[in-house]
């Protein structure tokens, strides 16, 4: 059987999240590992209600096959949506709808890459997108984060060894390190991408999670022509709809629709529909500020605890929005031998080796605030340091 | 921007039924074009009841991120069913959710074809594996179907020019054909998968929707070890939801579950659970039948009417079962050229094109029986031999 498996699929890790999350199933295990948002705040009486409207005005039309760009209700919502938050006006032609902002990915990822073809990827970056791009085996060009966002010094360096066809970056409240780009530095990416002729792939899953400091810079103000923008409700609205979408000029949005069709068909109609009925009788910006709220208050909260706790050797980032902190270790150290000692004391986080294409060990590693009260944020740091000290201890 | 598009997707044509659906949407237009299960049968209220039933039982359980594998009741639900129409004892871990049966072609072209790979397809064959296995740029192997399933020495042969990786395969009412495989056509190909060594990828989204004959049989009796099974809820229950399913062996899930997790993360798990609490609920056996009761009455009545006007020389084949006729136009003539002819009557069906791997003219075509009733059979069968005499009068 393993002689007919694929050359790319061989070199596709297990993804450790998975492993951690498994981990994390053990009730006395305090978890910072978690990227998913706090389910105390799904609209579940809301979505109900959408649902028992769908049924009764949509039918069998919710439930027969549908269309491969997606519903029309709800893409004329996202459409409307980036009006609202960013001014942008984009016809819903160039919005195709998918299962979560993952699937625009592996939908980009068909349409774009062939094997070698040089991606710019933030370092660390999304481990997903490396996941994800990955199987179509191109080869990772990692660009370093600094504190206003990607080094472009190091990105036009990289351009100059070779062409790139895509960039991929988080911009706002990057995953994992919390960092949003400054406007000096879209616009020198952009300017970059002009030069260079590459796509530039603004993925925004928590864009709209800021619970302090000024609307972010989108590429797609300054380049719209080689921005595509991908976005989801899953930490909005719900994840387990499974409903995200992807920005695109119309020619690359053919392509996508081609690869979205030959991926799955279409997206649930269902789901979309609910999600459209729901956006439609709802406030999106009241239910947001519930999230803010809560997350910000949780992001503080740690913030302060992990100030008094540890010692000033360790590094934390300070986001302005989004569900995740980033720290880094003194030299010497390394993440992954610290969550050993750190899963002896029940407390469990991301390390950094899986937000970096290069498989080295690393000294950052990320925390998530998203599911966290004061509890358990002063319980679980308070095993996390236990766990650094006896780690520091055998160094 | 076209320069940055990948090899694979400038090969992947846009589908053809795509466009048909387009021209269908034309009130007047009589269409036996479509390959969607007949609406009036979707069993709504039970549905209702069973999404009722998961928003107050599983709250925001069913709204979170889930894992990978999908749903264990509906996994569970699923080998139960193996077990009452197969007595197919299928371990729950052998069992991957997927979005609709499509998604496990693109799981199973991304685990297993390298580009050049020889993949055996029958021919004619289903267009949608065409299309998403044509992503991963593999070499068509196309085998001619008899009356009594693939044509094994044509296979044999095939095979001796070159080795394959996996034979892609509708042995039970085949899409587009309509036509089943007898067991002894099921064993010569299982002695040869056996002997070189290539998977069965045994795709059955009509298996169950039989109406004459006795049950066909599968390839998991024969050769389970090298066999995958895919299953679809779409023609048995909804399409909307998107859920089908995969069936492999340990040693290749383990990929298919790395493919699934970059492609979407998760299929729905909201969607999921209420179908696995609508096959608690309720006797898919008995909804089965009402919907094959219908095809069955379609189709019947579709071969009559075709038998009393078209002329002796247009064959049809005489499925058992399943929502397709295929039939054969004499020599000399061309599918595509009499979707015109028939266009101008205000009727369409699918020609042959699509279904083959080539692109050469073909002289045969698909009607689909699944939603249409006596008047629109009588009323399109008779505007598609006006256009059938029309377009012999040109010749």
């Amino acid at each position: 059987m393993e002689s007919l498996f694929s050359a790319r699929i061989k070199k596709v890790p297990r993804s450790f999240i998975r492993e951690i999350l498994k981990v994390s199933l053990d009730p006395e295990i305090i978890s910072f590992a978690g990227g998913i948002p706090n389910p105390a705040l799904f609209p579940l009486k809301e979505l109900e209600a959408a649902t028992a409207k769908v049924f009764a005005e949509k039918g069998a039309a919710a439930l027969q096959y549908s269309n491969s760009e997606g519903v029309l209700a709800l893409r004329e919502q996202v459409a409307a949506r980036y009006l609202h938050t960013h001014g942008f006006q984009i016809p819903v032609e160039n919005i195709l709808i998918t299962c979560g902002s993952q699937q625009a990915l592996d939908l980009l990822g068909k349409s774009l890459l062939d094997e070698g073809d040089r991606v710019l990827i933030e370092e660390p970056g999304y481990l997903g997108a490396i996941q994800s791009l990955s199987l179509f085996q191109p080869q990772f060009v990692p660009v370093p984060l600094a504190g206003d966002g990607v080094d472009t010094r190091a990105m036009a360096a990289r351009l100059a060894e070779g062409a790139a066809k895509m960039f991929y970056c988080v911009p706002t409240f990057q995953n994992p390190s919390g960092l949003s780009y400054t406007e000096s530095v879209v616009r020198e990416v952009a300017d970059l991408a002009r030069k260079n002729n590459f796509l530039i792939v603004e993925d925004s899953p928590y864009g709209e999670l800021r619970f302090r400091g000024e609307r972010a810079p989108s590429f797609y103000q300054f380049l719209p022509e080689q921005t595509v923008l991908m976005g989801t409700f899953s930490k909005s609205v719900t994840p387990g709809f499974r409903i995200g979408w992807v920005v695109a000029p119309p020619v690359l949005q053919e392509k996508l629709l081609i690869a979205k069709q030959a991926a799955d068909l279409h997206t649930s109609n269902f789901t979309q529909m609910i999600l459209a009925q729901y956006l439609e009788d709802n406030d999106l910006d009241k239910h947001i500020e519930k999230i803010v709220k809560l997350y910000g208050k949780n992001c503080l909260m740690m913030e302060q605890v992990l100030a008094e706790c540890f010692p000033a050797e360790v590094h934390f980032t300070k986001p302005d929005g989004g569900m995740f902190l980033w720290g880094e270790l003194p030299e010497g150290m390394e993440s992954m031998a610290l969550f050993d000692y750190c899963l002896a004391e029940k407390v469990v986080f991301v390390p950094g080796e899986p937000f970096y294409t290069n498989n080295n060990p690393t000294r950052s590693f990320r925390l998530s605030f998203s599911c966290v009260n004061e509890a358990s944020i002063r319980e679980g740091i308070g095993r996390f340091v236990r766990g650094y000290n006896a780690y520091a201890a055998s160094l």
